[in-house]
């Protein structure tokens, strides 16, 4: 099942996407007025397909509407926590001159540096160093801490693609990765979550990544360093997870910045990350009229 | 001007301290539900001395009820950010053994790794390395983006006192400080946000830590590596800060890990931040009963 966040004339809301239409879910569904407020709902005692079964007994009087009325949002629009897995991707770890860690490397974004499919990323005016990441994420459908790693997929209502826009050299300030991370639209969510019981082994998804229609990276999602039961193990180890809770899982080698000469996201670009199974989440590239 | 968040046994609130006692801002005054609603409420045309007046004209008729009868929360309960600067004194980067940096070390902290004063921080089961940062806070009162180093007191509600509190051995996993700074309960923010008002030149505040009534830190706000202002001009080069954001603006030297034997808090034990000018931010240590 695709679950996706959207903003129409009306307001934000949420719905599935059945035969091509939005399916509203927000509207007439008290208790469900976002998609997080929806998973904490249906999963609290459900499992991870409570979300599923929950939709689809909602979805049939539910109003619906096309799926290009509506300007999508990230699928989850205001997480409580977005994580990131940085350096998860041997051939990516190697082009950037770093050792292997002995545990996943995670840094934070803040909600607001992300767009959904379809808008523009904002490449600021204080850079021009605007590079791509594209991921697979995570979305956290029940919550837990210290989840063990055999458990770990029934915490996860599903997968998206995730677009990990980062200011490379505000990235390289100092040893924290956190202004270049955050610089606000440098990043995409999207277009849909596609629940984790439409998805068969995560590992046999692929990631592909393009620019102006070049591909630029491509990995199997086998690949990860640390697999998807050893983050959501160790991530839970040391902060609480909450439903609707993002995390990014790790972007492959072929970033622009390893490249000769460098290969940065310019105005008028277009950047595509795809994950097999899950969709492609497209977002163009603009740039701010003001003086930094 | 003191203001502090609190919870009773109605739910959370928030008010002024004044004569002792603690004036009810939220009761009755719709759109002030929360601090950071009321400084954006206040602030938004009001200039920073906006909420010192308008809370004043509303502080009359409002409730009143004992500071001992209520339990205090972190300033701002859930700030929509929350910026930390690393390193930003030089006794404790150079205790510390990193190279100093052309930027400000900035890494991010979630809501709930902070309690109020007087809640106790809570040791988790993972590890022993619990650590103290005694800093002082700036609140965003006045949201901004691109704001000049000549503008940012104008943007500051106030400032409080923060124990940074970090899991030593997580901080070190790997060269992004995220998991050790962001266990739940490790931290706290408090007891009250004093207006900058009520402040003379933050330069001339000192900070001090002690862990059961002895000294283990004590630096002038002077001392800062990088000043107030450049900070918030920093910050918002990257980041859109918003009324009742929360800037950590460092540690001084004297951490327990940098000590020979290492210094970790313990249950039971008492730590206490004070700035000058500001108040005593006071919690004892206690640990879970899980296990990990």
């Amino acid at each position: 099942m695709k679950l996706l966040s959207y903003r129409t004339s009306d307001g934000e809301s949420w719905g599935a996407l059945v035969d091509g239409e939005i399916v509203d879910l927000a509207t007439a569904n008290p208790g469900w007025a976002s998609l997080a407020a929806a998973l904490a709902a249906a999963l609290a005692d459900a499992g991870t397909d409570g979300i599923v079964r929950a939709v689809t007994a909602r979805a049939g009087t539910a109003p619906r509407l096309a799926l290009d009325s509506v300007t999508l949002l990230p699928v989850v629009p205001a997480p409580g926590k977005i994580l990131c897995v940085g350096l998860n991707f041997e051939k990516h770890r190697i082009e950037t001159g770093r050792e292997r860690t002995e545990h996943p490397v995670i840094f934070t974004r803040f909600p607001d540096t992300f767009v959904g499919h379809g808008t523009p990323l904002v490449r600021p005016a204080e850079s021009e160093r605007f590079d791509f990441e594209g991921e697979l994420a995570l979305v956290i459908g029940r919550g837990g801490r210290r989840i063990a790693r055999e458990n770990a997929l029934s915490h996860i209502a599903g997968v998206t693609c995730l677009n990990d826009g980062s200011i490379r050299d505000f990235q390289a300030h100092t040893h924290q990765f956190t202004p270049g991370k955050n610089f606000p639209a440098t990043g995409s969510i999207g277009p849909w979550l596609v629940t984790l019981d439409d998805i068969g082994e995560i590992a046999d998804l692929e990631l592909v990544t393009r620019l102006n229609g070049v591909e630029v990276q491509r990995a199997p999602l086998s690949d990860l360093t640390y697999s998807i039961p050893e983050i959501v193990a160790y991530c839970s180890s040391w902060t609480q997870l909450r439903p609707g809770d993002v995390i990014a899982t790790g972007t492959p080698g072929g970033i622009g910045a390893r490249r000769e000469p460098p290969l940065w996201m310019r105005p008028g670009d277009l950047c595509e990350v795809e994950v097999s199974g899950v969709g492609v989440l497209r977002n163009t590239i603009t740039t701010e009229d003001v003086t930094p």
